[in-house]
């Protein structure tokens, strides 16, 4: 059961933006055990779209587009469609029913306008598709034995057609095979390094099982996929090579990742033990806080954070002491802990993570190194800090040092 | 003068990762006037990257493939090349004595195995690119008109590669047209609204004018596209439309929006003028903060910030008489104000946002609907809160609060 993406938008092409719909549609379809086989790109043009739709249709059962679905002149995909089947526009009146409402609610700054009007228009050999947040239906066709679907590419919009409406579609129309991802976490090992080790096993794996590898920042996944028609024969031979693998790598497995970050599972962790936190932040500039504070149910555990960027502010409002900046400068170990400690009793909470290092490209208010990163952790029983060098390219440290709070965080709130 | 992209990789498939590659290296090749015609995700499969290939060799002269290029198993994508040119790999002394200088200073954990060196293997037709920061050296083959490049999958070298061996290889290598965009960033009008002003305008651009609508949260993009061999002449009529347009719509233009993000408007700004800035942040957790630190130099303006998710915080921290919070909610004009004043004053700076507001999904501390939000502005001349219904989608809230509070402080910068 094969599936093909098509993005419409010369704003991809041009890369004024980055396509995150291809990802979260693809990762949809992969939990129903629809495999998708390639994502293609292509302009607002028709004969390009057309060429487009034909060679997925050769290779695969569900087409899904997104994009070109707007209201103005560029938008052309009903139009390509329309090409595709030999079909005419007709309008939808429920479509424009919602549309007429969409404007009376919630678009209050703009009159409605014929071509609001007209995105109610679909090519009459489709169903039209309950857009909830927007004025342009989705887009359903069956051919032969291929489903072509059309999606607004306002990623939100889109987003909420494919989990409510086009998943359950695909649901009903097709047998689908089972497809099982388990990711496995490693640290401390290069990728060929681990290679090396689990060869044997690798060669072994069954045929339905596949390996890769996919080093990033520190750490590698080792990515297992099977798939098959039968459920149980595929958590069984995963799990059992899941278990071969621990006599060979155990010591440097740190756990699985589904879809669940390790913020996530920070998060979860906190609230269920009823701990609170909070961070004081350097070079990371408020990162760590937006990360916790991006998963509903921060505000259960999370009481603030301090960004102390400036020396000053360090001084001030964490009261980090000026002879201790003066003795051991504000790029340190002691001073990542008096950080910590002090931001913790000033939000009154259980834990702390504070962050001092230079992310560079220069040299900041310490002759430290680009790259050199304390992380502190204030927690019920102390508190300590630990040097790490995260390399020379800033977006790169300051990430690998949001990660490498989470891990120390995760170790310490499992010691209660 | 076209060219395709090709990445490899079976996470982009199922939707483990985000392609940010493609955006990167459409952006860098549109600068030198080479037009991407496709962007295509293909699986770790010779058979379909073979396929993926040939197509793009009919249709464009550049063709860069990313990923499938690391030491392990599941890397083909050298294999395939040679499949492809009829080739064999031959091993590069360079690229060999490169991979174990790597190792010799920076790989110091790991040791260097048969895998890592074998990483100095390309097709003996092929020009090895120095890859600076990995081990997988770039990969340039010439076969009849068409150049064929393979770049490993990891962002930052294959950004390194791209920058310096792979774009200064095309420029010398190809004649190439100009392409110039133009993106007009409007306010407070949707996209069929705009259409209707402007259609007349629109009907007339020359043919090698190209427009395109680009709404997203709250604003409406116009891109302008010009090609053709001339520069001169490209500017000289994208300056003449964007004339003609002001007189239509220039009451919702905001600015020419190039490469630089608000935030980078603001952060210039706020150097030239040698002001301060601080943050006070509730529901947005930090991400303004955040925004501001991730532009390199952001420690000559901006001291810190209080990010006081819980209303303690507020109360503690940032000294929000517990009265006024009784009398008007967390989520009100009148804390967003003394948010701003009270981290103006605390960490002594000439301007700072404030915000506080409700992201949902569910009620906070206050009564306030979720989606409302208050920016509050300090700034030498005083304080003021404004209202924001930002609608009902979580993440969205945060973005659009974030871009509210850039463009509110822009203007107030631009007052001094």
């Amino acid at each position: 059961m094969l599936a093909e993406i098509i993005t419409i938008g010369d704003e991809i092409l041009i890369g004024q933006i980055v396509d995150t719909n291809s990802a979260f549609i693809a990762k949809e379809l992969n939990k129903i055990g629809v495999s998708v086989y390639q994502i293609t790109s292509v302009q607002d043009e028709q004969k390009h779209i057309l060429q487009a739709l034909a060679e997925a249709k050769t290779r695969t059962q569900v087409v899904i587009v997104t994009g070109g679905l707007g209201p103005t002149k560029d938008d052309i995909t009903k139009h390509a469609f329309c090409e595709f089947f030999h079909d005419t526009l007709v309008r939808d009146v429920k479509v424009l029913q919602h549309i007429e409402e969409l404007f009376k609610k919630y678009i209050t700054t703009t009159k409605i306008s014929e071509l609001n009007r007209d995105q109610s228009l679909v090519p009459s050999k489709a169903e039209a598709l309950h857009n909830a947040y927007g004025t342009a239906p989705g887009i359903w066709i069956k051919e032969d034995d291929t489903v072509f679907v059309s999606l607004p590419g306002v990623p939100f919009e889109m987003k909420s057609l494919m989990r409510d409406e086009v998943i359950p579609k695909i649901v009903k129309e097709f047998e689908r095979p089972y497809i099982l991802h388990k990711t496995i976490v490693t640290y401390g090992l290069g990728e060929s390094a681990i290679a090396e080790k689990i060869e044997d096993w690798e060669d072994s794996l069954p045929s339905f099982i596949k390996l890769a590898y996919l080093p990033n920042l520190g750490k590698v996944r080792l990515r297992l996929t099977a798939k098959g028609p039968d459920k149980d024969v595929l958590d069984t031979a995963v799990a059992e090579e899941m278990e071969k693998l621990h006599p060979l790598i155990g010591d440097i497995i740190y756990g699985l990742e589904d879809d669940e970050t390790l913020e996530e599972v920070v998060a979860k962790l906190i609230t269920a033990k009823g701990f609170t936190l909070a961070t004081a932040e350097s070079f990371t500039g408020g990162k760590i806080a937006q990360h916790i504070t991006a998963i509903p149910g921060a505000s259960a555990y999370f009481k603030g954070s301090v960004i102390s960027y400036a020396t000053e502010t360090k001084i001030n409002l964490l009261k980090v002491p000026t002879e201790l900046i003066d003795a051991y400068s504000v790029v340190s170990e002691e001073v990542a802990m008096v950080m910590a400690e002090n931001v913790r009793k000033l939000l009154k909470t259980d834990f702390a993570i504070a962050t001092t290092g230079n992310a560079g490209p220069a040299k900041g208010d310490s002759d430290a190194d680009v790259g050199t990163v304390y992380i502190g952790l204030a927690t019920p029983k102390g508190v300590f800090a630990l040097k790490f060098m995260m390399g020379n390219h800033r977006e790169r440290i300051v990430q690998k040092t949001v990660n490498k709070a989470f891990e120390l965080l995760q170790k310490e709130i499992l010691k209660f």
